[in-house]
């Protein structure tokens, strides 16, 4: 807690002839205590109504998913720029990005022996494509990548199959980032991986690939759960799998996207700057509503209930919708080379993107100091359950710009299935509950607007 | 009870000095328990092991699904034959049916506006196709027959969209099985319907369709629930919706098929006869797991497990693998017309066809005295809780016999998600829980054999 900013705060201490932890629970309390009634009626405005999750269906049922490069996404761009303007936030731009167009195609794999079965899959993010008659090649299922090196000699000529059980996904998406490159490097002509994600109703999980710049690019695919479980059913009985894996996946260079932005000016150090948002780009499955269009909706709510309730902050508040997050990560970078400038001055940096399902709390990166003070704000969510403060936050977009400076940042926590729908088509507005939504962006906003008003910086 | 088959029980009858209420508890009780120990063996040998989800899992694995007219189907038929001789039943072979090849060909629809969306859907069973470049026609979104009759007018050169949310199979599947023809008879180019089930993860069912005479033949298709959740948001905006469905579904004539049989000779009534069965076709979709690979398992179950033990019923049991069940009946028919000498012998026919999770009992239809003894029977299932029985009972195969002969009929009833993945791309040997497939043949094979096997024939 900084005693430059909270001279009040001093007054109070110094009159408090008590030891100093003491001293400092007074002043937290005090400080903490003026932002009860304006938290309280942010909750009280997101949850009054669905505008959030009418917003958001309107976004993803205009545009459907939004994958960088296409039409979509680019329509999406502009509509949010519009809304955030009729909202009556401050400066709202869009700031170019160039990114990378990847077009999946049409695709498909099949178990031709035995047989025949069609396949499950989505390719993966990035991949190459097959050549027009496809890849067809017997298939070697590993369960790790100790066993794939162990049996280097049987992966040359061969589809290999990742076959690892969903445990999170941290650990689970390296077989979808290096297992192709990896299996490569064993001479396979193909990689197919078991979706990253828990078993659901045959539900394919898509995602990006990273290639090595050692290994000869092959096609990569991942199948559902219960493929999955079919080809090790069958390798298990000892039986040759033949599999042909056909897609025409492939990039079309570079094109121009952008990020959206739109602020709330601060009304005492508008050079200060807390950023929240999430990404407005998507997989090309599913309409992209938890991932991550809900987290675009909550945390512009929280500059939009601001405004709607006159609580200008001390601090600019900006939101950001990303572009890019997906496969390329650009929107990310974009921000921070083109606020490199004021990166000094961001205050705070927050993100929405593991989903906007019940709320819990926020995950925080920062100082202990500042993690105090979140803690703190955090217990002002106790009517909506939001107090838990995880002990890793940041996200995918903010993460350049965090690197850079050392910035505070914090993620939203949620509760719920994410990971079910996560990268698939079922990821649609029709799993986001209105009431949970709205707490999602109650918490948001409550949090953003304490850290960008209260007397002194966060973490000093 | 019949008197005449029960010489013991007549003994015992006259000894006991008491009401007719009484003696009939007293008899009936004697009957029964002279089947405690084998119902205890039956259910011991069918939960000692896996060896029926195995045998599922090797027919959904070997051959997938199994529409009528497919090779696939036509493989897992004489793979039948070939395990029932190998498990020691009696009598097997095949009865020729002749069945519609109907080929569902490629598929896809989109909404064109706004949008695009490609929706997800499956073309209905027995549908036609569209011409090469599809139909695309604005879409009229009602929620009962009455509101198209209502917009007749509105219906005109429309692809009109049932959105009728999901409450039973009996009372949905209307809408899948007449609203083409319904849609047609007020100008529709295509018909739309929401799944036939609940919520999934952006599952799609299929399932057939019947054209009326009187009505143009229009080509058809179910959507998933989000799908429809979609439309009726857009429509609900206002919004003009525009869809272009292209499906390649046509008929390929008719092509022979077969039942598959195997018995188990009654040793003292052989020419009395106890059915069981579930029918080995499936949608095209899927694994035909639930639908009703699991069915033919554990009906088959019963006679091998009778067999394993040395079990060998008074009256002769036999297994019919029907074909064909999906989109035709044909199966059923040939049944009961190849076998009509002999339906009057027909003690009783069991068919399982809505999935085998958690038994819990059967359901009949006959004369109310034939069902106290199949609830007395019921008792011995108690170890294994699927001691219920409900009100109706039956199935579409074997209901052609028993509605012409009046022959009890039986159906295994169970808990589960059938409907979850009912004519899914789901319906896969995953979501079948080895221990309550091993209950579900346990309970058909108690039921049976004591049915088979017991001093009077059920309802006499």
């Amino acid at each position: 807690m900084s005693i430059r900013r909270a001279p009040l705060l001093v007054l109070i201490s110094v009159l408090a002839l008590s030891s100093g932890g003491y001293v400092r629970a007074q002043t937290k309390t005090n400080w903490l205590g003026h932002y009860r009634e304006p938290a309280a009626r942010l909750v009280a405005e997101a949850t009054a109504n669905a505008f959030a999750w009418q917003r958001l269906a309107l976004l993803t049922d205009s545009f459907g998913h939004r994958l960088s490069g296409s039409p979509q996404l680019e329509r999406a761009i502009r509509w949010a720029a519009e809304e955030m303007k009729r909202d009556g936030l401050e400066n709202v731009h869009i700031e170019p990005v160039m990114v990378p167009k990847w077009v999946r195609g049409r695709e498909r794999a099949d178990i031709i022996q035995p047989g025949p079965h069609e396949l499950v899959m989505l390719g993966l993010g990035d991949s190459v494509g097959t050549p027009p008659e496809g890849v067809e090649a017997e298939v070697l299922v590993v369960q790790s990548f100790a066993e794939l090196d162990s049996k280097s000699a049987l992966a040359k000529g061969r589809i290999v199959f990742f076959n690892v059980p969903f445990t999170n996904y941290g650990d689970s998406r390296l077989f979808r980032m290096s297992g192709p490159s990896r299996a490569a490097r064993h001479g396979a002509v193909a990689a197919l991986i078991r979706s990253i994600g828990p078993t659901g109703l045959r539900l394919p999980h898509t995602g990006v690939l990273q290639y090595g710049a050692d290994a000869p690019q092959i096609p990569a695919a991942a199948v559902a759960a219960e493929d999955a479980d079919l080809l090790q059913r069958i390798a298990g009985r000892g039986q040759r799998i033949v599999v042909r894996l056909r897609m025409e996946a492939h990039f079309e260079g570079e094109v121009e996207s952008a990020n959206v932005i739109g602020e709330l000016r601060g009304r005492e150090l508008p050079e200060e700057i807390v950023v929240v948002g999430g990404h407005l780009d998507s997989w090309d499955v599913g309409a992209g509503a938890s991932d991550d269009g809900g987290g675009c909706i909550v945390t512009w709510e929280a500059l939009r209930l601001m405004k709607k309730l006159g609580l200008r902050p001390r601090r600019t508040v900006r939101v950001v919708l990303f572009t890019n997050e997906e496969n390329g990560g650009r929107g990310g970078l974009a921000y921070r080379d083109a606020h490199r400038h004021e990166l000094a001055r961001h205050v705070m940096m927050l993100e929405s993107d593991t989903g906007v399902f019940r709320p819990t709390g926020f995950g925080f990166s920062g100082t202990p100091r500042a993690r105090e003070t979140v803690k703190a704000i955090a217990s002002l969510l106790a009517p909506i359950g939001a107090t838990r403060i995880e002990s890793v936050g940041g996200g995918a977009d903010i993460e350049p710009s965090v690197r850079e400076h050392g910035i505070p940042s914090l993620s939203l926590e949620v509760e719920g299935e994410y990971f079910v729908i996560h990268h698939t088509p079922a990821d649609t507005v029709e799993r986001i509950d209105p009431a949970h939504l709205a707490k999602c962006a109650a918490a948001v906003a409550v949090m953003t607007y304490v850290v960008a008003d209260m007397p002194h910086r966060l973490g000093e």
